[in-house]
């Protein structure tokens, strides 16, 4: 029955995404600022669906974050608002002309930007990311099945019927946007069964959901994964500057994917470096496990252990190594990291440059705070999420990341010789 | 045992990839002049491990159209060596900068193109993807790791020999290409869980093949998938033309995935068009299937089922349909295509782009052949393949679609606020 009733969704939100592929940019931009107005509009009939969930998440004994993830307040919903009034004014990505060839035999070849189809959302908790979605996927000439947490089902139902109810007004296809109203875990699998129907999968959440999506689907998946990022702070570095940015990689908001997990420093400044560094990281409450090196520095700190490396701890703790030069540290990442994102700092431009091309991650940083890798922080509006795949799209995924392209090619009696 | 072999084969791949991404564009071209000349110095070695191939083949009795794709001649050698020296010439396309962004707090991010790292190809019979891929691989910086069909396993070897200890010479990495030896099929099983050590998967050869990869794999995968390519012929098309380009696209290579398998008429022309088109049809031996409409006018014909309207013949048979208009040939063409490549004949600019519009596969023709859909053709150089994926790629693969990208970003000690 659940099985049946996901695929006639699907079968509608594929018939859907033809009608929107070729919906007018003012039309779309129309309905995504209503939606952005119905929220405000509707915003107590919201918070009474997600105080049904939070009563039942109390009951539920789940945890503190989990909690503070799932509730909903006036600023929330102002932030979500806000966000698909943002999605609204940015540049229509589909029709774009990415490359143009005329060929020898008078073929002209259009590479044109073109929406995926239907994307099926797989996430947890955050009920923000129900309305980003929507927003992006509308935008994007998307049609989008969500599957939100069994947590957050009441918020997420109340999210969608009022920006379904706003679309509907604005002449949006009915089968555009899609929620799985079942909190069934089946309901998961079924999904990633439906090879054909449903054209990309991502995921957004915990390790655990991540490797199951990945491993069950049949759909083309990009993988939302952890951030196990790095900062090397090297020989030549401006110590208070590297001061400055480790403390924001590390404090500013230590539960998100581009936080700083692993400090590397360089041999001949950590005697230096790491006292002043590890005080200002004692005020801010931030747990340090250290290197045998960085143990006789920074005398008591605990031991890190060879799982630590490995580990996004999504807190104030810090894993903290000594390194002979800018090739240990180099090996380190690559050998530990999740190819997230990493920094390093110095003066020596000799020494960034080589980094920056040897780091194989998403994103590579010269003097900054890894905490910008981020859709907004980078320009490109919302993001829809920060792959951590190789395929398609990598760092932060936006409008231009849900398109792919097809190619249109005008003849005039050509044949192949 | 084996599958022990393939995971040491894998990571000393990825090794090499770190190297190979680093590489200069004069090393690789150096050295793929060299390859392309290596395998005519070594041409008798390599017909000599052919012969063994085709020995066994016909032991074996594989069909003809194996024995075939199977056979090396000198003419095939030679082909197999111009491609090679071809992607030599071709531009490099690393470290290009897709875009260039300076943010409101002074940040730099550059979007550079880089290598995938790690290509996973998975084939069967013809010998000549085996120096095709190794050559674009080794071009875009890639490691790869080949795994040919067994009936070709000799003459795969042998080239692989001959390319490998040329590459040794120009100071390639040693593991930056790979065959497997063995002819086990649990091969495949192995490579396809080696998650975190090859990035992608290419599957090229027979439907059966590529559902098997696509459904096993935990890696991302591409998908080559079958061709059931449409013409179809408007109302208000050029007669002579329509008959040529459907000729071309049918007869000249029905073999490939790019040839046309079904004919869509317009009902307003049918009668004038089909039995010229026939005739012509009929003296290249072409079998020809129809709707009941289609059959009305060229009696005696077969009819086709609603299997037909789904297969990709390979062969000289073609389906037929006489369609009413411009929405039941989309119509038809998005229930039964593989949207790999369809072309419309029309004089009528307004179908036309309604056409290259409305039909959703990688590539869409305007009064031209489908044959065309093809790297050499589109100007891209050799090929790897064509995708009939939308996630990554799609339509023909060469060098640019070989890599991904990373963002590298200067700071000046920005920290987010």
């Amino acid at each position: 029955m659940l099985k049946e009733k996901i695929v006639r969704l699907a079968k509608k939100a594929k018939e859907a995404s033809r009608e929107l592929a070729n919906l007018s940019a003012e039309k779309k931009n129309n309905a995504l600022l209503d939606m952005a107005d119905a929220l405000i509009r509707n915003k107590r009939f919201l918070l009474e669906a997600n105080q049904k969930d939070l009563r039942l998440a109390e009951s539920r004994r789940l945890s503190s974050a989990i909690i503070d993830r799932l509730t909903l307040s006036e600023k929330r919903i102002r932030g979500m608002s806000d966000s698909l009034a943002e999605v609204a004014k940015l540049k229509d990505p589909l029709g774009e002309v990415i490359s143009l060839r005329k060929r020898p035999n008078g073929l002209i070849i259009k590479k044109i930007r073109v929406p995926i189809g239907v994307i099926g959302i797989i996430y947890e908790s955050r009920p923000n990311v129900t309305s980003d979605c929507i927003g992006l996927c509308l935008k994007s000439g998307n049609s989008v099945i969500l599957r939100g947490g069994s947590e957050a089902i009441n918020s997420n139902l109340a999210i969608f019927e009022i920006l379904k109810s706003s679309a509907k007004r604005y002449g949006i296809p009915e089968n555009s946007f899609n929620l799985i109203d079942s909190t069934d875990r089946r309901a998961v699998g079924y999904i990633l069964e439906l090879e054909g129907l449903i054209d990309l999968i991502i995921p957004r959440g915990g390790e655990g959901l991540i490797r199951e999506v990945s491993r069950k689907s049949r759909i083309p998946v990009i993988k939302h994964y952890k951030g196990v990022c790095h900062i090397f702070v090297d020989r030549r570095a401006d110590l208070e500057m590297a001061k400055r940015i480790c403390y924001n990689a590390k404090v500013q908001r230590p539960g998100v994917c581009n936080a700083m997990e692993t400090l590397l420093v360089h041999k001949d400044i950590a005697k230096r470096f790491l006292p002043e560094m590890a005080e200002e990281f004692g005020k801010a409450g931030v747990e340090l496990r250290g290197c045998p090196k960085t143990r006789g520095i920074l005398k008591g700190i605990k031991a890190a252990e060879e799982d630590d490396w490995y580990t996004e701890y999504l807190d104030l703790i810090l894993s903290v190594k000594v390194v002979s030069n800018l090739k240990e540290a180099i090996e380190h990442i690559t050998k530990y990291g999740s190819q997230h994102s990493d920094s390093i700092i110095t003066e020596d431009k000799k020494a960034g440059m080589e980094f920056l091309k040897k780091i194989d991650s998403a994103c590579v940083y010269l003097n900054a705070s890894t905490r910008f890798t981020d859709g907004s922080e980078f320009g490109m509006g919302a993001e829809i999420g920060i792959s951590t795949d190789k395929i398609h799209a990598r760092g932060p995924m936006a409008l231009e990341e849900l398109t792919t392209y097809k190619y249109i090619i005008f003849g005039k009696g050509q044949i192949r010789m």
